[in-house]
């Protein structure tokens, strides 16, 4: 994809803060670096979260500094800032109806990731009760979510990628919608690193797997991955190379 | 604002699929009205939908139905079909800052919407719990969500049209943001519908209260609900008057 930055944002600083981990800014940083956007990695150490939680916008992470002209601009919110650089990167369609499809599957793949974060983040966090849960309830859950959340949403997904036949789930080339993808599946349902949600729950999804092993072989994801081995991260600026 | 589609989308066919009532579908009838975009409106009877509910993407509606020489694309996700709208209408900003302040606000809005959403459509279907709640779970729920997240999200909301100083939230004219915000605060909270959840509630938020009455007084609108009072809905052609 070209770069399709005007000019405003192209001089204007971005600054992209999140934890020194892949999470929910990878799908960000992998537009960046497939599409060659200029943006500052600050990466927030766990134990310095509680200092700065009350300074943040909603109190969350990820948060996108756009600094220009003098003044700053502090954005949350995941994914707004994935369409913000998909726009910058041509990652985000220009034709409308393509653009609503890529939308559709966003707010998707949120719905089920919203059981999933309930289970490692506790019930309290989102008001669903007044105490925390043991570590059975918690497990009960993610079985239902097994149950019927995987097959209800990545079934959706899982038949766009094999209607559409390009190997991505919107038109002919990589979206921000197959970025967005790569966090529940890739980093967190793919590695199995969630007690009681096994890795093997893909290998009902075939063309799940194939797109997310097709974002790894795009040639500046795997330079990239070579350089942060398993999506570990300080802070630094990614400058692109014109020749990448 | 101006009617921005290109001839393509204005030739092909929108119908929208909701319950006769405004709900979720508010946001884009409402986007539809102020930017006269032309679209069929079905209303679905809540007897019909357990028919119906196997043939919908996702199990859900609104869908939005574009049917363009010969083919018929159904989308799902009420935000999604929104930013459409939005994009044909002038009410999603061109700007991609701004954009991507819409689309941080589209989130914290649905952020808001969740709990309140569990309260009504009962734990179950989140997967929060394998049975029911009682009654005093269900108060015990909006407890909680008057406490903290009404508080917490509303007050973002608030901070951000205080801070804008045009009446509406990003830039000088109104867009999805303010329609999107439509339907929890105006349609939910404001109308006092929930048990638990008082319209007094928005009194903290002088600036919310403004806004939605802000669109209300729009022309468009204001003659909308004059033709449908209290946003009941039947099957409609939408065809707007070139005076209009």
């Amino acid at each position: 994809p070209q770069m399709k930055s005007n000019k405003r944002i192209k001089m204007a600083k971005h600054t992209l803060t999140y934890f020194g981990m892949g999470g929910r800014a990878e799908p960000i940083r992998l537009a960046a670096v497939i599409g060659r956007f200029p943006f500052t990695n600050k990466a927030v150490a766990y134990k310095d979260f509680g200092e700065m939680v009350a300074g943040l916008p909603l109190g969350q992470l990820p948060i996108l500094e756009i600094e220009e002209g003098g003044t700053k601009t502090v954005i949350p919110q995941s994914d707004a800032i994935l369409r913000y650089f998909g726009k910058q990167t041509g990652l985000y369609p220009d034709d409308p109806v393509e653009a609503m499809q890529v939308d559709s599957l966003l707010d998707t793949i949120k719905d089920l990731e919203m059981p999933l974060d309930v289970t490692f983040m506790g019930p309290v966090r989102f008001l669903f009760a007044d105490k925390e849960w043991e570590e059975e309830d918690k497990l009960a859950m993610r079985k239902r979510i097994l149950e019927k959340a995987i097959p209800k949403y990545l079934g959706f997904v899982e038949g766009k990628l094999r209607d559409n036949g390009t190997g991505w789930l919107v038109g002919k080339n990589v979206t921000i919608a197959d970025l967005r993808l790569y966090y529940p599946c890739q980093l967190m349902i793919g590695k199995g690193i969630l007690d009681g949600i096994p890795a093997e729950s893909l290998d009902a999804y075939p063309n799940i797997k194939t797109c997310m092993t097709g974002i790894e072989k795009i040639p500046q994801v795997a330079a990239w991955y070579e350089k942060y081995p398993g999506g570990k991260y300080g802070n630094f600026d990614f400058v692109p190379k014109d020749e990448e």
